[in-house]
């Protein structure tokens, strides 16, 4: 897929069409048509700190008894500022000051809450199976460098920011996870939440390195909206979404690192389903850019050792509880996607839609205590 | 949306792009590409009969131990031959005529396993919320005139047929279920699968005809392959997908009857989704056309009472567990999708994403058991 490297968007593409073309399919791919926003303070920052800039506005309909629920999310991708190997300190100097530039073109922007890429503040190393240096990298979720870093930010700027970064806990045998920190708008630290689910395919060698996360699936009460995190592959999982709606998220945000290989058709789909099927908002954010490693790994997929994981596509995006969806960051850039949202349209879908009404899930609660049984027997008929 | 009625498939707009674009945005927007088949004498019938053909293959990895696992399915989505208010008599043998070409044309594709839409042998009547005529269409699920009509057509040519039918059961106070009888390739009635998810949406009143099913996840053991059927709003339910693969399902038909307005952008997305999720094939069908009513109803959406449910919007296809899928069926014409599976495919995916086995669902039953708790007690952090 090497080929599909060298293009920017779908979006670009799509609007090389005729108008009448553009729009009939642009209606159908995207739903419901969406606005842009007066980003104009922050397009002069973000051309400054040459980043990407895409905005959006998802409307609801006004209300009798509640007002407008407004709040505006920023989701940023990134490349490496410098080669994956750089020593680490170096390296994390260079990913805050590219924070520091994101944060402050979102806080033009008017960004209420702020998500980074999975482990945004490190290489993705995890395919090259080596435990030194990359672990050198995992901190301390309440207090490490990084959280203490965006505290700062995150007050200055009056901005709820969740920051992905791979977890370092003293407390329990030196262990490793990989968790999202939340810190809200006043700078302190409001929880975390670790990885649910980890993978086992292709370079992604998560499982070497930390195991499933054992904090449940909390929703995170800010002052803009109640919000919650399912990382990177947790998006392959509905169960997961579900969760996080049956506890009330509102948003939920998709931190990843993936490549075109592996997953670029699927990405468009799951995290817009997951909006769907929870009417919620996600987010779905993804690296972006080719790390390339100093020695060489092996892919299990017999072909020669190599040096590079393969590019992250980006194509960042975000997906409302109707099912329609903002234009994507691009395949090749660092950028920002600063949207809009009215939270008010999460109880507008399920009034209209009644999934949560129909979904019967006592039924499937009573179904899964069989089905994790041993001795489960299928429902199959046959002659 | 009506003008979106005028324009007949996605695919059609994305064919006028320049070559090097279309491979590109074909690559993110259907996966890994798949080839056509040489159904030479199934086209001279679909010509002879005004049906629009597309047909797809998906393939597999060879494997050492089992030999490929091939089986063609043809998915139908149908006009009403005649206007919706036609005597039930003569509409039904419309489209038994309408049935029979179209299986012949299957069977000359080689087709193993056949699907309709959803209440395939009678108008959407149930916009109108008027009890009669309507309920006189539906009939006895083991003997109605439905199933012994299409009982003849499967053992002619050693086809398992799907019939969604509007079922009255007799031995149940006479009540009414939405049904998907299935009938193997010997002709005989295998069994039935009652409609798990009811809508309370739009023009949608189903729920004033019948109820939610009772019939479980069955999975139907056919010579051909392991198959179930989600019917029509089951789509939206991420749970009623996970337990028919639960149950082992490798192909899932989802035959439905969908609105523009309501509906389109959702429609590529949720059965795909689930494709991915679960590691099966899907088959999504959708009724196509406009269908006009004598008397006329309101929508409940403030505007004036009118007599057209809305276009259906066809678009059938399939999607494969690898997250690739066919090209869609028409929005507006009648037409057959023939696509050749493999269904060695559903483990090799199941292997290389390991879904199954990360998605640690003995968590997720602890989890539903406390939900669905009158004084269940959301995660929830804050200050």
């Amino acid at each position: 897929m090497s080929s599909q490297q060298h293009f920017t968007s779908i979006e670009k593409i799509l609007s090389k069409l005729p108008p009448d073309d553009y729009q009939n399919i642009r209606n159908v791919l995207y739903g419901k048509p969406t606005s842009k926003l007066d980003l104009s303070d922050a397009e002069t920052k973000a051309n400054d700190y040459d980043l990407e800039l895409v905005s959006c506005r998802f409307e609801a309909s006004p209300e009798q008894l509640r007002p407008p629920k407004i709040v505006r999310v920023g989701i940023f991708q990134h490349k490496l500022p410098l080669p994956p190997n750089t020593p680490i300190k170096e390296m994390r100097d260079g990913l805050y000051k590219l924070a520091q530039n994101a944060i402050e073109t979102a806080a033009k922007g008017g960004v209420n809450i702020f998500c980074f890429q999975e482990a945004w503040n490190m290489p993705f190393a995890f395919c090259t199976r080596e435990k030194q240096p990359w672990c050198e990298y995992a901190e301390v979720a309440e207090f490490g460098p990084t959280t203490i870093f965006l505290q700062q930010l995150a007050k200055r700027y009056n901005m709820v920011v969740i920051s992905p970064i791979l977890e370092r806990d003293e407390v329990h045998g030196q262990t490793i996870w990989n968790t999202a920190v939340v810190i809200d708008n006043y700078g302190d630290f409001l929880g975390k939440h670790r990885k649910n689910h980890i993978p086992r395919v292709g370079d992604f060698n998560e499982s070497t390195y930390y195991f499933e996360g054992n904090t449940g699936h909390p929703v995170f009460q800010t002052e803009f909206g109640k919000i919650a995190i399912n990382i990177c592959y947790g998006r392959h999982h509905p169960l997961n979404w579900l969760m996080f709606g049956l506890n009330g998220a509102e948003i939920v945000f998709n931190p990843s690192a993936t490549v075109g290989n592996l997953s670029e058709p699927l990405w468009g789909i799951e995290a817009r389903n997951a909006a769907i099927a929870n009417s919620y908002f996600t987010c779905a954010i993804n690296r972006v850019g080719t790390e390339i490693f100093e020695t060489e790994f092996t892919s299990g997929d017999g072909k020669p050792a190599h040096k590079e994981f393969g590019h992250f596509y980006g194509s960042s995006y975000i997906a409302a509880p109707d099912g329609s969806r903002s234009q994507g960051l691009s395949r090749d850039k660092t950028g920002l996607l600063i949207a809009e949202l009215d939270l008010n349209l999460c109880r507008q879908v399920r009034d209209h839609w009644s999934f949560q009404m129909t979904q019967r899930l006592d039924m499937y609660a009573e179904l899964l205590a069989k089905v994790v049984q041993p001795d489960f027997k299928p429902q199959i008929i046959k002659k």
